[in-house]
């Protein structure tokens, strides 16, 4: 076993030391004034990084119980939903909306195609419009970013609301939720927020507000309006995760003292690296091999390898985690995150790793370069 | 601000050392080798405290989710739910039930009084048998302990399904949930299994997986079924609060160290030692003067005081956090926690703390014997 852990996954991604050091301190009482400042503080900086004038709420739960309160809050049984999906998180939006009776409407891409915001406007004037779209930001399962706000142009014109998962894109690359008239935009603790996992949060807009009021789903946890009425008094509605929120506070004022702008920046300057680095090598990106891959870059695994035991390898020998393929993708290919408390050294080590082992699994690697061109690209990128 | 702080809540409670230090470690892949041991005897551990053999469901929310998936898995809308409710917590019960279309049966008590069984067997009899019967363990509100054995006999025999609200009876007090036929129990991490709020844990039966199959209202998250397919692959459904959990796995280790019925027997002898350093005070407990009240002790707030001031004027120059009342008992009661990671010199501050402010703020208060009495009886009290 490998004596150091590097975490390169898209999520759970590494928390940095201040955040962690955060969380240990002892447990404050969340209805106490130990914690509300903070909680205020949390709320506060949520909607800066949110880019948002209006409400963002605030769940204990992962970041699919958010996607749920959208259904929830949104969409009453039977009522029609686009679902435009490339992979594994937008088929997620799919199977909750179905769970919860609506008349699913799935505008189906193959997995890796980047989704058009035409076809979604072809779709609903011939179909003759929906309650809801929704859309993943940042397909995590393979690396491509949809154009979010051609998407919410179209469906707006349309008369649909338009809510985002932008569990992995929120503090990545840009989202604008206020710019782009994203109605309901869910995200979580995890991803570039640069926090453990356990905490979901969810914009809601104003014509979403209004939508809410006709909604008939049962619910009770995720109802937004019991939330948001407990936030306006700084009152959790239930226990929240209060290590989980201060380390949330904390992480989002490294991330707001960089700036926004600059955070988005260093994301597609880690990509370029770990892409020029991955060609270096002589692999192919199964992600786009342009700058909207800033989030995870997605590599197919070569011949002769196995998919499966090269990342065990990685991670057992070399302590390097990397994320599988999902779905059809499983085995097929291998993903290095590099949102959230990443530099290029942990993009440079990522690919020494994933060099040593392809290598010694037979297949047909360039050696000794990738680290260099990672950081030459890196480098000459600017700030 | 007093430099030290004492957190004596019933929920959150204080959080052992180890537990923190567990959780302060650099994160790691909820679906790597490096988490699903620890989320294996996490599990394990958590049906060992359940005194279990069937599934005990692990999700990453508040408690009060634990109580939604009880509704929303075994109950359909227009179905007959008896409530039995004697404080705020009962009252959740009801509200999820009634937010489900449930037709609830509310066989509702005054705050502070013990419900009886022979009253739940008249009203089954009365009314013809329900679907399910929600009883809530301890309920945090007031102190007062149900007898949930007795419960559980009474409604098995009118053929109706168990759930208990566990959030802070579980690891603090008996609850045998194969033995007394209990068919879905709820607990939360942040109450007598000493680790932070974030997750909430689900026993269900055999009887219990029987009805979900019939539970007509839409869930996605919060699936029964969903959770333990995932579980039973120790690959969670959702990206799980990966830390909580590994904080988790360190308190139950701590606790079935300990062994479960010395857990048990401290909890009775603490709240022996809080009632009688309350009583030498010359205050009035509000929670039953007997070995019932292990888990929280409630407290008359004495005349001329103020009790929100009272609270504010402890937390505040004394360090000391303990909880208000709820709901009727706002300002007329204040609560003091004994579950967890406590130890009697955990109540004898309380005690000392409680005595100087009442003092200070006009009451007819005993000096200088509180802490002495509740030593004594500490100590007197066979382990």
């Amino acid at each position: 076993m490998a004596e150091k852990r590097y975490l390169m996954t898209p999520g759970p991604t590494p928390v940095p030391p201040e955040v962690l050091a955060a969380m240990a301190q002892p447990i404050v009482h969340h209805r106490s004034p130990d914690f509300k400042p903070i909680y205020a503080q949390c709320l506060e900086r949520l909607k800066e990084v949110y880019r948002t004038e209006g409400d963002v709420l605030l769940f204990t739960a992962s970041g699919t119980a958010g996607l749920e309160s959208v259904i929830g809050n949104l969409c009453s049984p039977g009522e029609r939903i686009v679902v435009v999906s490339a992979g594994y998180f937008g088929e997620r939006w799919a199977d909750i909306a179905a769970a919860y009776g609506c008349e699913v409407d799935h505008l189906r891409y193959e997995w890796g195609e980047a989704p058009s915001a035409d076809d979604l406007g072809g779709r609903l004037a011939e179909i003759g419009g929906a309650t809801a779209v929704l859309v993943t930001h940042s397909e995590t399962s393979t690396g491509v970013v949809a154009d979010v706000r051609a998407h919410a142009g179209v469906a707006k014109e349309a008369g649909a609301l338009v809510a985002v998962d932008a569990i992995s894109s929120l503090g990545a690359i840009p989202c604008e939720t206020d710019a782009w008239s994203l109605d309901a935009v869910v995200s979580g603790s995890q991803k570039a927020l640069m926090t453990p996992p356990g905490l979901s949060t969810v914009s809601v807009s104003g014509p979403a507000w209004e939508a809410r009021k006709e909604a008939r789903a049962p619910r009770f946890y995720l109802d937004w309006e019991r939330t948001r009425e407990a936030q306006v008094q700084l009152d959790a509605a239930f226990t929240p995760a209060v290590s989980i929120v201060i380390g949330l506070n904390v992480a989002l004022r490294l991330l707001l003292e960089r700036g926004l702008d600059a955070v988005f920046e260093h994301h597609i300057r880690l990509g370029r690296a770990c892409r020029a680095g991955v060609r270096a090598l002589g692999l192919e990106p199964f992600s786009p091999d342009d700058d909207s891959s800033a989030v995870v870059t997605t590599v197919r695994v070569p011949e002769p390898v196995d998919g499966t035991q090269f990342l065990l390898d990685l991670r057992d020998r070399l302590g390097i985690t990397l994320a599988p393929g999902q779905g059809p993708l499983k085995g097929k290919v291998f993903r290095i995150g590099h949102i959230g408390y990443f530099d290029v050294f942990d993009i440079t080590t990522a690919l020494a790793g994933i060099e040593l082992s392809l290598a010694e699994a037979g297949a047909d690697i360039e050696r000794g370069v990738a680290v260099t061109r990672a950081l030459e690209m890196y480098e000459r990128t600017p700030a």
